[in-house]
């Protein structure tokens, strides 16, 4: 019989785990049974028999066969939303009248949904607004915020964003790798904003620089075993040399997800001459493009991820040309800080600039949630509103305009005009998370003096350039004094001194250089120093610079601004050394704070909008970056060579 | 140091397997290194670690490596491809001049190409052509043109499939589960055209037939877990009443589909008010949606797979809308008897009818290349032409007629001018395929009496009317005479009888019936009989219907007609009783033939085209049929009960 076939067919599974393919061919040929004799016979049909699901298995079943039940009308909705005109993401059309009846945290029902009320049923009318799907980040850092994932979520919930994927190589550079994942799994489970940890693909980012995790093929294969649902690719490559060069560590982590049917996301814009062989390696997508390479990249594959701040100008190349299939482009935020997210916006922002650049508002709102959802193979969960996905709905009063009325997320409302309606709760924080700032001794002011040749007075140094995240840059070699026998900055010339310290207790390994910055007093410090997130502090003396570094590892890292000995300002992000888990809006103002009074000590003009913010991206390893300074030295990153600082 | 750290996550790993989470937790607080005291240090840059990659993943990478030097110019391609136009799928454009370069089976560059072009490399011209992806099936039963999967793929790699997804239940309920699906991962490993068997969530179809196979949710995660590259989802959720039902072995597979990120492809249309719980049970394709739901169900977020010829009306109605985003609709085959696809043509037929149905040409082929791809999520392997994609490629002379010049399969052509340019070799077929017609004792005409009650000169009778499978219906209520306490055929009336015998030697239970479908002489006995493939016979006598049933089986299935206890015609289908692997000229020379001598039998006007192919479809257990015989006797699919068969 059919049942005791399958009875054998699993207790064969479960016992003896994966079978060989002879084993398998042989267990079927036993399993037909031998012909027996005798008259015809005409048994009852049978019963389905009892399988082996696994319990959470199981569980997921139940949840879905009661879904199944509300769905057909055999048992009341939770909520049902009326009267609103439904956004269809997948046909592009705006449907009138089309309702969602909700059974716990998914869509049970779309269109006409008047059956689904019971005496139970929380109704409510969508008159006169847009139902659009909950958005969804394509690739996204909380970590930038400066906040934890719920802080973050009691900000971006209420701007509509109910799914992000999370590029973790922040937390997991700062957090000792995999444990940086799990903090995003874990806080996504309990939050209702859906939060999608992919593994990091630069953990180290490259070999020229230390950071307190590791990840390869082992830890990537581990994190999709352990967190199936969670971890739905990686993130993002960056290091392109690395990626042409076959560089184990990272191509395992690459194959691990191609292995896996996961996603490997990409970052910038290869030069056109290497997109093929960066294309041809795996990678997907990419959030950062740029106008030279955009419209060739999408034409070879790569998803794109704009950010409409960064990348408006590639937006009108597209509807220029014009193109005719959009379903390769999506929005993403990638990084944005809590100040600048209360002040603008954050996904709602985006598609509010991509119809403003003038983007069809329906196909902006597809960048923003289908087109993502798609690309990171969710459209089942997210970016679409229809039976068996998240019930992630929002509410808009003004289309055009990306007015968000009310949001729900997991079936609930959470939001209401900004404000989130009840408050959010992520569990605890992981004390691992905590104390990531490990220097073996205080920093001392002798650390950061730069040595001259013996008897020069002055001496070439190679001096970083305010933007030198450029292909094309002119020469760095400036002239800089020295005074007994160290070489001096040069503060009426905007060129002062910086340092990048090893602060996971691996030997507290510092480099240090000279870099066209402006800051002509005090110093800052800063623990959020993309991507390695080691302790960068600059200043115009060393002694403000030691004061600095010294009080940021202090608070658990983040941000200090000192001047003469005194602190003028600081920021603690003692969770990984990256966020916060205070208050957002405190966060926010402390961050505007920082920006203030270190814009006084006149910065480089490309800097004096957010310094702050800016300083913590200047110290990337991967293209299109030339030069870096890490904590094992100044780098050239078209060759990959240690450079000399002075010579 | 994080090399030693990562040996450390992944010895342990391997040794324990899954760890748990505080275990996690625990290693990578114990793996940050204690701060070391000391003076600052500058270690050289870390090599990347060697990683303990399985061997096969480490094949994989070497793979990859070898295109990514290609890709990068630093080896020469395999091929060139020149001088023609590319379709890019992805945005919607033709590109003039755009170029493939190959190596191996991947395509490494596109665009201009001549870099890559090298002492050894195979160049050619597309002046002239369109270069334009394989084509890609989304739902496909090999099973169905008779012949196997070799010589399937001798007749449908010259007309562009180079990809399609495998419906596994024809081949799983005939030859016992699992073992259907390897056969077809075994084959395509070996053929150019890849095949992704989809695992059956119809095996067995329903509880009131019976059939060799089972597959639950054991089995179904069991494939997944041996044939990762190629199980890809499940395969076609048909069985509408247990869907809503909750029925556990149904649910059990979607189940294993949901959980392991696999694809869940359904069937057909269910009504309007189920269409909700139908999407919400996590179906999400359909392939033979009717007009009354086709829109609707796209709206809800199923992908349609439209078969021109049974869907033309649906895409007259997108058209006429006109739907905006076509990105979830796709086309499809389904099924086609090896001379159908002979005389018509497959994917290129449906390509081609799309387009005479006023679909945009460059739409009409992203239907049958990266739509489909996309739902089955393998865009970053098929249906579009970029560097990383199989280098399936297709040389178009004629863009809006599909007129196929070249076929490129895995980097190789391997048809030209519709012609298969090199023999193909899919390994040797398992001989646990063979034999599965196994009956307990030969066939006698007594085992297809029909008695009636005591004492009565007629009967009333439950009469299949032709084509049953349609949800408004008269009743079927006939009268018909009793001689001899038997109930007769009314052959005048065009009512004769027919019977299923369960054949897979599980105790030759028979179901007999009347049914009103011509065939006034002679019998015909078939074992390709959706989808539990028992073994079917009708005939205007019950003697040759006897004759016909014996010589099936004699021949290990197929088809045989039979007059006065003579064999007219025959065609032995030996695999699984499904499929022959004889010359596909012959198979269809030999189906032309039986449909030509069943045409004389006088088949009822539905049948008159194709009959024997016809009568193949005409005992499925799903919606829309109302009623069907299976070997276990007459249903009432609605009710799902059993009906007498006179009364």
């Amino acid at each position: 019989m059919a049942n005791d076939q399958s009875g054998e067919w699993s207790r064969r599974k479960f016992l003896a785990g994966a079978l060989g393919t002879s084993a398998l061919a042989a267990m079927s040929r036993d399993a037909g049974a031998a012909p027996e004799a005798g008259a015809p016979q005409t048994p009852a049909p049978a019963a389905a028999p009892a399988q082996p699901l696994p319990a959470a298995a199981q569980e997921r079943m139940r949840v879905r066969l009661k879904l199944i039940r509300v769905a057909a009308g055999q048992e009341p909705a939770d909520v049902v939303i009326t009267d609103g005109t439904l956004l269809n993401t997948i046909t592009g059309e705006l449907l009138p009248g089309w309702g969602i009846a909700v059974a716990g945290d998914r869509i049970a029902a779309v269109g006409n949904v008047e059956r689904h009320i019971g005496a139970a049923t929380l109704r409510l009318s969508a008159r006169g607004m847009t139902l659009v799907p909950g958005f969804v980040d394509a690739h996204y850092h909380c970590e930038s915020s400066r906040v934890s994932a719920r802080r973050h979520a009691e900000v971006t919930l209420p701007q509509g964003l109910t799914a992000y994927f999370e590029g973790t190589h922040e937390i997991t550079n700062a957090a000792r790798g995999l444990p940086g994942v799990e903090y995003f799994v874990a806080a996504g489970r309990r939050l209702p904003q859906k939060i999608y940890p992919c593994v990091s693909s630069a953990t180290p980012p490259t070999p020229l620089e230390t950071t307190s995790g590791y990840i390869g093929y082992g830890e990537t294969a581990l994190a999709f075993e352990r967190w199936p649902e969670e971890a739905r690719g990686i993130d993002e490559v960056m290091d392109l040399p690395r990626v042409l060069d076959g560089s184990p560590r990272l191509h395992g982590v690459i194959q691990a997800a191609l292995d896996g049917h996961r996603i490997v996301a990409g970052h910038g814009s290869p030069p056109l001459e290497a997109l093929d062989a960066w294309t041809a390696a795996g990678i997907m997508s990419s959030h950062s493009p740029r106008i030279a390479e955009a419209l060739t990249m999408l034409r070879k594959g790569v998803h794109l991820q704009l950010k409409t701040e960064r990348t408006g100008d590639i937006i009108k190349q597209l509807l220029e040309l014009p193109l005719r299939d959009w379903r390769n482009v999506g929005l993403a935020v990638d990084d944005r800080t809590v100040a600048d997210l209360i002040d603008r916006g954050g996904m709602d922002y985006e598609v509010r600039s991509a119809i403003a650049l003038g983007v069809p508002p329906i196909t902006a709102y597809q960048m923003a949630t289908i087109n993502n959802a798609a690309h990171w193979q969710v459209p089942h969960l997210h970016g679409q509103l229809a039976p068996g996905r998240y019930a992630d709905v929002l509410l808009v009063s003004d289309f055009e305009k990306v007015v968000i009325d009310k949001v729900f997320a997991n079936g609930r409302m959470v939001a209401e005009r900004g404000r989130l309606t009840a408050p959010l709760d992520a569990g605890p924080i992981d004390p691992s998370l905590r104390n990531t700032v490990r220097l073996a001794r205080p920093v001392r002011a002798a650390d950061f003096e730069i040595l001259a040749p013996p008897n020069r007075a002055d001496v070439q140094a190679y001096v970083l350039p305010p933007r030198y995240f450029s292909r094309e840059l002119g020469p760095i070699t400036r002239t800089l004094p020295v005074s007994g026998g160290r070489v001096q900055r040069d503060l009426a010339r905007g060129i002062t001194k910086f340092a990048i310290i090893e602060r996971y207790g691996k030997g507290m390994s510092i480099g240090a250089s000279f870099w066209e910055l402006g800051f002509d007093q005090g110093a800052i410090a800063w623990t959020v120093n993309h991507d390695h997130h080691n302790l960068g502090v600059l200043g115009a003396t060393d002694e403000d610079m030691a004061v600095a570094a010294n009080r940021c590892a202090a608070i658990e890292g983040g941000f200090v601004i000192v001047k003469d000995g005194k602190v003028l300002a600081e920021l603690a992000l003692p969770i990984a050394g990256l966020m916060s888990d205070a208050d957002p809006i405190e966060v926010a103002d402390k961050l505007r704070r920082l920006d203030k009074i270190a814009g006084e000590f006149h910065p480089a003009p490309s800097l004096a909008d957010h310094p702050t913010d800016k300083i913590t991206f200047m110290n990337l390893t991967c293209d299109p970056w030339k030069y870096s300074l890490t904590n094992l030295g100044l780098f050239n990153l078209e060759t990959q060579q240690r450079m000399p600082v002075v010579f």
